[in-house]
């Protein structure tokens, strides 16, 4: 008998639920034993009460059990950081460091008006590293990475956001079909970025955008050749833990 | 400034989703002030993992924010209690009390056909009084009422279960269009359920149903006169707190 593990998403709107026009505050994605679910119910609810972006009037939690021999560890990326003295410079490295990955200038730039947007997405979108063409079709809506976390989040030190981030950027980069993935968030109170990919690891770059900023996001660059259905399945559904590991 | 406060509904299914074909486990309305979301949630989680007709492998929770100004705070109904030795005597006091509201026989009949069905709905069926005709279009689904919760749990000191009940019977015998209500559980270990009204009060029968049995659900008879949607729309959106008082 593997042993019983569960999903937990929650996403939170100011004003009304997301899916009625209110505008989106917070999200979060973690995995846990039947025991944990309401320590972790509990830390979503208290992240999505008290975020810079606003004050929640809407907050949805959906557990749901998790096939347990479908669960994988695996190690997080190395981490490796780049402070630069302007946004410009911030994007210059972060616009090398995907050349490098192998994504096209066509799509780094989209990658960017995207991100740059006044209106966010709520997840990611995926993108063509060649094309540049956005290729999930979910709108507003984007694409949430989900059943991801850490088995012992005490063997990290970073903060909590960092190691959300560095979850999520470990599990994506964990597909064959991701080239790279860029990220800025969308809170106004957090000016860090980063790069990632298998090769290139997570590379934080401070800062990526000015505060007091509400734009952000995420792009994932995948190859040409990517199975869109199997590469978002992938992405919403695999259990994946991330293991221990010192991040910097 | 009117206090904050938010509803929480819960509602859990075994296999999979309500909305994918999933079997209702548990459901749950509560309301509370910021303070107290992060323990009714948990109290929520934990009666949804502990259920009697079975395991959860969904759960949902959806927190709102609720109008202060809209509260209303009103006393529980008087509770009396009726105890018989079988279920069909049960069911007979059951009609007594139905007919002396007001209820015609027709409306009682098609109201015990809708609770004794194998497939029980996951909310109410809304009953005209008089034609027995089932007004809401909700199918399966029926009407869940929420928004209404104890202002203080230590005031009444029954089960969880009767202050459940006896909250939402307290709220629909409010409506002027409601007639009567007659509820049993859908859980196979409880077989006590009652008739309400505000002249009735909450009369509490047992047994309505025999042990093990898992069908079970609520009606809601109305008078022909009822505006439907804005009856609904009490049922669901409307804030109520039952203020202390005994209940027997
Ligand atoms: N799990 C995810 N999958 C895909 N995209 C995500 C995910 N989490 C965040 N994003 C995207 O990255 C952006 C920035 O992430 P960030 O972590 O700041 O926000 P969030 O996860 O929505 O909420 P919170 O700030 O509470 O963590 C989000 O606005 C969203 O577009
Ligand atoms: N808030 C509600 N509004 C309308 N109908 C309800 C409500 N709660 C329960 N019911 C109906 O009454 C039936 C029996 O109620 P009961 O309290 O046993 O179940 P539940 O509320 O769905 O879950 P739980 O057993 O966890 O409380 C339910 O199956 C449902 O049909
Ligand atoms: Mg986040
Ligand atoms: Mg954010
Ligand atoms: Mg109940
Ligand atoms: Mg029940």
């Amino acid at each position: 008998m593997y042993p019983e593990y569960f999903s937990v998403r929650m996403r939170a709107a100011e004003g009304k639920a997301h899916e009625l026009g209110g505008k989106h505050i917070s999200g979060g994605e973690r995995l846990g034993n039947r025991l944990q679910l309401e320590v972790i119910a509990t830390e979503l609810l208290a992240k999505a009460s008290n975020h810079s972006r606003g004050s929640a009037d809407f907050i949805q939690l959906v557990v749901e059990k998790v096939p347990g021999e479908e669960l994988q560890f695996i190690p997080p990326l190395d981490v490796s950081a780049i402070e630069v003295a302007t946004v410009q410079e911030g994007h210059d490295k972060a616009k090398d460091q995907l050349a490098a990955a192998g994504v096209s200038e066509r799509a780094i730039e989209h990658a960017f008006l995207i991100l740059n947007h006044e209106r966010n997405l709520r997840g990611a979108a995926i993108v063509n590293c060649e094309t540049g063409e956005r290729l999930d079709e979910r709108g507003q809506k984007g694409v949430r990475v989900s059943r991801m976390d850490w088995t012992d989040c005490g063997h990290v030190a970073d903060s909590v956001r960092v190691r959300e981030a560095l979850a999520l950027a470990t599990k994506v980069a964990q597909s064959p079909y991701t080239v790279a993935e860029l990220c800025w968030s969308d809170d106004p109170d957090y000016v860090t970025g980063y790069v990632s990919s298998q090769q290139l690891g997570y590379v934080r770059i401070s800062p990526l955008k000015r505060m007091g900023c509400e734009s952000g996001g995420r792009v994932f660059f995948v190859h040409n050749d990517v199975d869109i259905d199997s590469y978002i399945d992938f992405l919403e559904r695999k259990p994946v833990f991330i293991q221990g590991g010192e991040s910097e």
